[in-house]
């Protein structure tokens, strides 16, 4: 499988872990010594035969440095997930319209590498019967962050279990979010997707041809007329995300299919999904990026995350403390605030803070 | 007027802005540039004719640079507030036991100066009278935290209205607070004492002859003979109270008056009292001492109180957030819990951060 990573979200609301200049899959929030675009390629050992990261001219060099072994997309601006995507996949295609792509998001977490990797090897199944196959998570509380995938009628497959995907539905409402789980039939769309290069670009050239089309155009020019191409093809081009450009309407049409999988997953999109994954025992002695190893000291604070810099932390009385001690700025809020957090980071212009962004 | 100024809390409650080596008497809390010795010095000027602070070894020094024109009277070690005030006040009386002395806490905030002026001046004229006067601080809320004092008949006095003192009752429970408060008749006991140096050792030697005979005798002794005076007087006396040892007896038997005052005082015994003596527009714009003026966010986080160190602070989602961010330590809690700070420090020892205290 050819692996392709995009590596665009910003992360707001894990600020200040995550800033513009150095976004959360390249931080290291979990501890474990390996940041998220380093753990999601350590992941991949054994699956991937060969790795293309997409990211922006701002993040390409530490994403070099960062995973040396990867090859390097520099989008020339962001087009969508569609247009990062679709650009690796039209890469891949020149080379070999059967080879399997397979695309993951440069900044989730997953606990059980074993279970992501039956799940994948069940969605290679899937594609080289020509499905475009996305993993779908099995939902354990009714969230309304994350969009939904309703489980159709099985398909054959060897090494799992696999469905049609019947349709793809946007987040929901509280409500809704629980009929979602009570009925056992819908997954979380986790936004990953296997397929074969041809498939997924003929696709694509099916429900929008223009994209397909300067997508494969740039991937001809790519070595040798780059700048030009990007200046006629790219720049002009529309963006678009992959679910709605193909994922959508292909399932529509009974050609996607879906692997179930209870695998430890978080998009770790805020400090409350944070501190989920992050085992009680080590949630107090996470360590911002470039401080030194410190005590913290935690009294009737019960579920609270705090992430120590260069000097000794203690706690007292805040259920759920989220505490970020970086060099330049110090962030103190709670879990049952997790929300909030991208409010404080659009609000740090009006105080005359922007440059912490 | 020779003021006595015991100089000895630790305003533990106050950790980690009040330390060991340098407790809250000894700090600026109040973001004015004056630490609180500073503050009591400088509202006693016009009616001090002489200062003297009572202090141990270990803060003598640091004592000596903040307050330059009081003298500096050395505890040999801890032997309470009647050990204190009386080896000063002994002192005066060897001098002239017709001077009236004033006694007053190092590390307590009085924000109208002109009231504490008037009640200081009307204590005075009963300490004339041969009273042992105190100030009384007119209750506000059924505080369970301070003493309280009965307040008798009115005694005449020029200078503002002084009454016979009926009893000293110790600190109330919850419900016994509210009738104190709602009867009228109580004051806060603040612990200032106002009396001629004669009249107060006089009254000492009828309640603890063994200690008022000490205690001069140790005067006596102090200038020519002072380390085996120490030695043979000092070091064995009984450690004990002035509010025991003399203003509870002496009020049985009429000796001692009380001026109410209300002038904005306060122990500032805690983070939360602390908080309700800083007015709410410069409550977040504290700096730790030896900090730089840095930029504090607060959002969704009223009432919070917040000493910035070396970097900007975002607090959000936190109401009545604590946060004291100093070099060696970052403490964070709510004044809701400034209670708990004590346990707090009292755990250091056992997280192996006694050297924190």
């Amino acid at each position: 499988m050819h692996v392709i990573i995009p590596a665009g979200g910003a992360g707001t609301r894990l600020w200040p872990l995550s800033r513009k200049d150095k976004p959360k899959f390249l931080r290291d929030l979990n501890g474990l010594g390996r940041t998220l675009i380093q753990q999601t390629v350590d992941r991949l050992a054994g699956l991937a035969e060969a790795i293309t990261v997409v990211t922006g001219e701002a993040h390409a060099g530490e994403v070099k440095n960062q995973v040396p072994q990867a090859r390097i997309l520099v989008e020339p601006s962001a087009r969508g997930t569609m247009g990062a995507i679709g650009l690796a996949a039209a890469l891949v295609e020149r080379e070999n319209p059967d080879e399997i792509i397979g695309s993951f998001a440069a900044d989730h977490l997953i606990a059980d590498t074993s279970a992501f990797h039956r799940a994948v090897s069940c969605a290679m199944e899937a594609a080289e019967k020509n499905f475009v196959a996305t993993i779908g998570i099995t939902p354990d509380e009714p969230s309304t962050a994350y969009g939904y995938i309703k489980v159709g009628a099985e398909i054959d497959a060897e090494k799992g279990s696999a469905y049609t995907v019947e349709s793809f539905v946007e987040k929901p409402n509280a409500s809704r979010a629980a009929e979602y789980l009570s009925s056992g039939n819908y997954l979380w769309n986790a936004g990953m997707f296997v397929a074969k290069a041809g498939v997924l670009m003929g696709a694509l050239e099916r429900f929008h041809p223009s994209l397909a089309h300067a997508l494969r155009a740039l991937a001809s020019r790519w070595e040798e007329d780059r700048q030009a191409a990007i200046e006629q093809l790219w720049n002009p081009m529309e963006s678009a995300v992959i679910d709605t450009a193909i994922a959508e309407p292909l399932a529509d049409e009974g050609g996607v299919a879906v692997v179930p999988a209870q695998m430890g997953w978080s998009d770790v999109g805020d400090y409350a999904s944070l501190a989920e994954v992050i085992s009680p025992g080590v949630r107090n002695k996470q360590v911002v990026p470039g401080g030194t190893p410190q005590r913290v000291v935690t009294m009737d604070s019960p579920d609270s995350l705090v992430y120590a810099g260069n000097k000794t932390i203690v706690v007292s009385g805040i259920p759920g403390a989220v505490v970020v001690d970086m060099d330049d700025v110090l962030f103190i809020t709670t879990v049952a605030k997790a929300q909030e957090v991208k409010k404080v980071v659009d609000n740090l212009e009006n105080e005359g803070l922007g440059f912490l962004k």
